[in-house]
């Protein structure tokens, strides 16, 4: 509950149409796609920086648990009001600032989606890398407290490669400006990287100066289907030996195959029991010798066929698809997004198998195969509490193993609420600790999604 | 003049080869390339991260300031103990811990040279892309503290965007470990970009996981030569509007031209008032057209020629003994790395002619056009005090300037103790005051670097 005179102050802050109270209107921002649900007390809509700004400084005054949010796409939790508070959403700072192809630059209000930013680039030539699966819904203030990524990181890095510089407010209350607008700058602390995928604990970002990428002049898509998983994951770390850097090099097991059948009966071969979808692209000239590299690394005993794709398309398309077929079959499975090196992939296939044996858990594994990154699903349904106990034994025992292969707990959806407890395997006491005295620094009475991140 | 107790501690901790006291030693750290001289009390030679943590934490307990110093290459003062105390020298520390092609990763203490991870990255088909002028003398620590770039940047990005982990020692003593071995990870507050480029005012880094990248397959150069600057800088966004981004693309204007002339007499032709030297590089089919696309975007009425070279190694030869030559002819000249957006590069150069006249300060300006970041050189001499007052001025509107135009005081070279009084104008006293509290929470005692950096 929030105090009365917290509220009638927040009232002058904002007009009615700008802020929610009532707990049927505040539910709408209550959950996130981890599909857990914590409601708000109340959702505030800023406009602007310095109405960002008042909002926090009033938080800050009565210690109310303040959570940002976008549009509410992550999957660990990371914007939900776990500790109830303001829900302060930024869907409604949807102002591109400024579209400057001549620096290559696009700076936008947090709220801005990630489609609309590739919408403003694409007539002058460029896009901006990041491409999680939710780009066309998901805003970019969301990708960047996430550091986003998706199947293009392969090639073109993640949120934190292409971000010069943001304007932000800490949970003090005060409005900071970090980076440049330049492509190379050191004068000072680099708070811009610290700020991306720090999941809204540190500061409100109100504003962000993206690095945007020329288009590559084509691309083509290459399929390679194997028998096994242990043929086809011996494959990556072959094509990623190629000084040829795919733009995407996608894995699906058998689980994920056969869901995209079910959906797309005449996609896949019958016996394809695993599969790598791959993207080459670059100069036109450049794309013939290109595949027949990646064809030839594709090439081990276990495998049935690699060819050139005539429908790249529509295996996106399929692939796509995966997460939301996933909540079909098991509305509430456990979705992780592990790294593993990747010449270590093969051997965490392997183990994640026996994993899944010795603990009587299906699971789906997909994902970034050329980052290492692998969307491991359990398919469990939590009204089962046997089910979920031996899952929650068998992830701890795969986090512990993608530890010991040199690996982290998330390539791309952050720790939020999900991962928090496991954070330990990975973070060291003492790094930890400093971590939250960065936090305390930016945020003294912690009220900035309170809770997240940390065990 | 260091305590009895202190130094007779430190006796216990570091063998006598590996402990400088007497002054006439000291002196060889006493000085970088900003040619300002602070002699430390003492040198002390650390061989692994528990020495440094040790000495560190001594340091802490005598609250004796410590300086890290790789190899004393940079330019801004970041490495000279101006307070005195212990210069903590890295230069021992040498081992390349792991070579990990498969991963696309090298494994190396702070002391190991740019020039030897080349070399252990080479024969695997890799380069790590830093490449600052000083790389076959400067190590990979330095390196990291500035954030280094260098002409490929303006394709390869700096230093912070090679870099998946780091270890390091914090001013407080403490071993932390930053980042991850995989090509993604979000697991956490983005501590390795924290500490690249912050100069050795947060921590002592001890071990880097340094990102490679593929060999291109082909590279070529290109020459375009110019009747006066204005038309010159006029090519430069033209060129980096093309998707094919140069992988350098440097500038040189008459006073770097005649020092070039002065020591290779036959290179240049005489009418050549302005130059870009270009680099192409990419798949070997790829690299005519980009030739071509590159030699259109510097066409214009200035243009006295343009064509790709036949000895670009002759060129990159001049280019680099720039900075030497000009040692000669000005021992110490002020050295600015200025960046602006590329568009706002022509206004740069023109104001930056106006200044020199108003001023009547002589100034040899080039560098890495592509990033907007200028080398501006004001040949100055110290001893006259009415030409350093002039210098002074024109340095000062110069920054206003370059941050008029949304730009950076530096691209590679640091804030140091030469750019420290003139932080204000970037940062707003806002953020630099939050970036003092992250400076107390690694160092709490100000041990580290004390007085760099801030003004």
């Amino acid at each position: 509950m929030l105090p009365a005179s917290f509220l009638s102050r927040l009232r002058t802050l904002l007009p009615s149409d700008r802020l929610l109270t009532d707990p049927v209107d505040c539910y709408a921002y209550a959950y996130d796609n981890s599909r857990k649900v914590f409601p708000p007390d109340a959702v505030a809509f800023s406009v602007s920086a310095a109405e960002v700004q008042t909002i926090v400084a009033l938080c800050n005054e009565y210690r109310i648990p303040l959570t940002p949010r976008g549009r509410g796409t992550g999957t660990s939790g990371g914007s939900l009001p776990e500790q109830g508070g303001v829900a302060l959403s930024l869907e409604r700072m949807l102002h591109i600032v400024a579209v400057d192809p001549a620096n290559r630059v696009i700076v936008a209000e947090p709220g801005v989606l990630n489609q609309s930013v590739q919408d403003a680039a694409k007539p002058h030539g460029f896009f901006w890398p990041p491409d999680p699966s939710s780009a066309a819904y998901s805003s970019i203030g969301g990708n960047l407290a996430t550091s986003a990524g998706g199947p293009h990181a392969v090639k073109y890095g993640t949120t934190r490669d292409h971000v010069l510089g943001l304007k932000a407010v800490t949970g003090g209350g005060n409005l900071i400006k970090t980076g440049c607008y330049t492509t190379k700058g050191v004068v000072g602390y680099d708070l811009t990287r610290l700020l991306i995928g720090s999941e809204g604990t540190l500061a409100v970002i109100t504003e962000a100066t993206l690095k945007l990428t020329p288009f590559p002049e084509a691309r083509t898509g290459l399929t390679a289907h194997y028998r096994d998983v242990k043929s086809c994951a011996a494959a990556i770390p072959q094509i990623m030996a190629l000084p040829q850097t795919p733009s995407a090099l996608e894995f699906l097991d058998a689980g994920a195959l056969h869901l995209i059948r079910s959906h797309f009966p005449e996609m896949l071969p019958a016996n394809t029991c695993a599969m790598l979808m791959i993207e080459v692209d670059g100069p036109a000239r450049f794309i013939s010798e290109c595949c027949t590299a990646v064809l030839s690394a594709c090439r081990n005993p276990g495998l049935i066929h690699a060819e050139e794709t005539a429908d790249a398309a529509a295996l996106w398309l399929a692939r796509k698809t995966l997460s939301p077929l996933l909540r079909d079959v098991a509305p509430r499975k456990i979705n992780e997004d592990v790294v593993v090196p990747v010449a270590a992939l093969p051997e965490f296939l392997d183990g994640l198998a026996q994993l899944s044996d010795k603990y009587a858990i299906t699971n789906v594994n997909f994902g970034h195969a050329g980052n290492g990154n692998i969307h491991v699903n359990l398919l469990v349904n939590p009204d089962m509490a046997d089910e979920m106990d031996r899952a929650e034994k068998c992830l701890n025992e795969m986090f512990d193993l993608v530890i010991r292969l040199n690996g982290t707990l998330s390539g791309e959806h952050g720790v939020g609420s999900e991962k928090r407890t496991y954070i330990s395997k990975e973070i060291d006491a003492t790094t930890l600790a400093l971590m939250k005295e960065i936090k305390r620094v930016f945020d003294p009475c912690n009220i900035l999604n309170p809770g997240k991140m940390f065990p």
